[in-house]
């Protein structure tokens, strides 16, 4: 099968980055959009474009019933849902085949599986993949729970199953505490995500989020292409990433490489997908959950590769087999990104939405922008605040972090605030130089 | 020795290739700049601009005295020339040694051997690079001049042996032509270049452009880096460079790049170098002449390379070891560049200058941009006419292709005339996707 259109039910950078993707594949495209995106860069750069309903992601971008109409009557082969917004919603997925239209992404049954964090974990401990010390699953009752912290020690973390990207997430520093806040953290899920089952897990210290991105086909084929430190976080946000993580050793890039892939295999995975580790000081990893979709950061990943991975995704969606074996990726070099953000570091990066009255990114030599910004937009209030990925490259760690100083110092984005300015000072920190900074150095260090 | 502060005496895109290597390594940096720049890019990232002079270039980018005076003054380590305005001027070079300021190129020596066509000929031949048939050195007589005719064949050419870039060139296709054009060509160079000397050579048809880029040190290091194929040209200038060589065989680019070396060699070169070669549809190759400069076309080299030309340039001006050997240099996937000229495709490329009303660059995996235009920016009609250099890296010449056409598509540069169009069609060219096209090919084809 070959896709002759394809519509992408996204916005932003991630929506720019797989029409052109499609373009160099001789794909068509077709743009969604909300009535606040008319003027956003995707639907200039799309061959088609269509709105798909108010400005409220829930009336556009999560709109199923548009969407479909919209690649329906456009005549579209596939659907790309980028990150976010519909990419890991297996109704979706199940959707768009009914329709006969490809979801480029895994199956239902395996977004599934992977959506609910503690069938997740049970999945991958019968995989083999190391998981964080904890309750096998959901906490049954409070008897149970005790008898848990007992077992593993404290501190523990309470997490909701169907939470996720931070939220939901409890910390007990003793049993009194794990007593007091086990019901109060099983109404809140109930609450926030209509499902209250809670699970613990052993609360680690000194550890980076290190991931593992994979890339599986339908024939069987599964492949690791390197790991990615996204340790830099402010408030479970990821802001800079990395590959190769600076201080992972080979003989665990290789352990972690072989258990993603065990991972990926464990659930008949087909295309991108991200397995999340916390890698501990002393070298022990452990799975935390996997993500269903391509990441904000696999840029970085495509620079030590020299890999595309949309395209590739692209590729296994039409049921071609994976254009690389695991003997062909190489990681070369070291590379860096930096997500900028419309907001104000000032101002606790509140975020800074306007228009921008002069840009200019940067460029040369290992220098890649993935962006939807221009000079004249006006950056809508009601998405998601990063505005652009700035992605280098180098031969070394060092030379890649003098190229990032050197690419944010040029990069003009006049009219708002935006992290800029943060990241310079980021990258001027010794332990973020030194590179064994762990998931708590924004909290603990003043940037 | 350690370089604080370099002079970059140039403009445009090379200007600001130069500080961006310079600020990736820790170097200050000068600009200077003639009235009609004040708003050029170079100046606005340099640490320091200095006005040099009136707009024209002998007043300003060609006036030693005054470039002098500001490296002087601002205690500058080095100038890095660039190319064109003072890149092959020996006398600058010793100016530059005798203020005890780093000229950022070979010897004056060096540029001499090779500023002079026939001498850099004869220096060539005898370190065993193959040379055009032709005369040995200038042309003496009529009658000497006719037994070469009869010796090696029509057609012939009549070169100026202060000539360059397409200029002081005439064709003679039988012998009553050479006995006609010899004593014209002698005195159009005399008041051309000051020089009535001229040299003889066979006139091959069927030829690439292809050269070899060396990189040598103080230390009696030189290295080649791969070729470059440039035939596209118009009126001799080029507009498409890629490298590899499409056609070019692993048998022939090692005895190439062996050549350049010994070349390199041979005039004791330190830094950046070009040797420029006819390749014949038969693998056999001639010498043409060697720039002793970092050339335009130098990104396509870094992307199959993953070398930085420009810090290896200034690494070894400050007396350093080449940082790689020839082992090290490994030629990874296809990479090619196109010039963005302010000239209108449709009215014979007449140079377009004006303000640019909308800018934005293309970006995603793979895209370079190295350009000093911006939204705002206008281009003054005193100078070069390109504006940017759009240069793509994909796995193979395919990918490469396709991926150009989808970055010149979505480049956007309102409010003047440009060549993106142009390049849009040649890129549909069945021979430019073929790979074997010539040094004739635009101008036996209409595009």
């Amino acid at each position: 099968m070959k896709f002759h259109k394809i519509l992408i039910a996204n916005r932003g950078e991630i929506a720019v980055r797989i029409i052109r993707a499609c373009r160099e594949l001789g794909i068509s495209t077709v743009a969604v959009y909300s009535e606040a995106d008319k003027d956003a860069l995707h639907v200039r750069l799309a061959d088609e474009a269509y709105c798909i309903g108010p400005t409220l992601s829930k009336d556009s971008y999560l709109n199923i019933t548009n969407i479909m109409s919209v690649a329906t009557l456009t005549e579209c082969d596939a659907v790309h849902p980028g990150y976010g917004f519909l990419a890991e919603n297996a109704d979706f997925a199940e959707i768009c085949e009914s329709c006969n239209i490809t979801f480029i992404g895994p199956s239902a049954d395996a977004i599934n599986k992977m959506g609910d964090k503690s069938v997740a974990k049970q999945t991958m401990k019968s995989a083999g993949v190391p998981v964080i010390p904890g309750s096998d699953g959901l906490v049954e009752d409070l008897d149970q729970a005790v008898m848990i912290g007992r077992d593993i020690g404290y501190p523990l973390i309470i997490k909701a199953t169907a939470g996720g990207g931070g939220k939901g997430i409890r910390i007990a520093e003793d049993e009194p505490a794990l007593i007091k806040q086990i019901t109060a953290a099983q109404q809140e899920a109930q609450k926030a995500f209509g499902n209250a089952g809670v699970y613990l897990e052993k609360f680690l210290t000194g550890m980076k989020h290190v991931e593992i991105q994979i890339m599986a086909d339908n024939h069987g084929n599964a492949v690791h292409l390197g790991e990615r430190d996204c340790s830099v976080q402010r408030r479970r946000q990821k802001l800079v990433e990395e590959s190769p993580c600076p201080v992972l050793s080979q003989e665990v890039r290789s352990l972690m490489g072989e258990a993603a892939v065990r991972a990926a295999k464990a659930v008949n995975y087909s295309g991108a997908g991200t397995l999340e580790f916390l890698l501990g000081p002393d070298g022990q990893f452990y799975f935390m959950e996997m993500n269903t979709r391509i990441q904000v950061e696999h840029p970085v990943t495509e620079m030590v590769t020299g890999m595309d991975l949309i395209k590739e995704m692209i590729s296994v969606a039409e049921g071609k087999p994976l254009s690389f074996s695991q003997e062909d990726i190489v990681i070369n070099g070291s590379s860096i990104e930096c997500r900028i953000n419309a907001e104000d570091p000032d101002r606790n990066f509140m975020p800074a939405p306007g228009k921008i009255q002069f840009y200019l990114a940067p460029g040369g030599p290992g220098v890649r922008v993935d962006s939807a910004a221009y000079q004249g937009y006006s950056i809508p209030p009601f998405y998601d605040s990063m505005i652009a990925k700035l992605i280098v490259w180098a031969p070394t760690r060092e030379e890649a972090i003098a190229k990032m100083k050197r690419a944010l110092s040029e990069f003009a984005v006049e009219g708002i605030h935006t992290t800029i300015p943060f990241h310079l000072k980021l990258l001027e920190h010794p332990t973020f130089n030194k590179g064994d900074f762990d998931i708590k150095f924004l909290e603990e260090n003043e940037i």
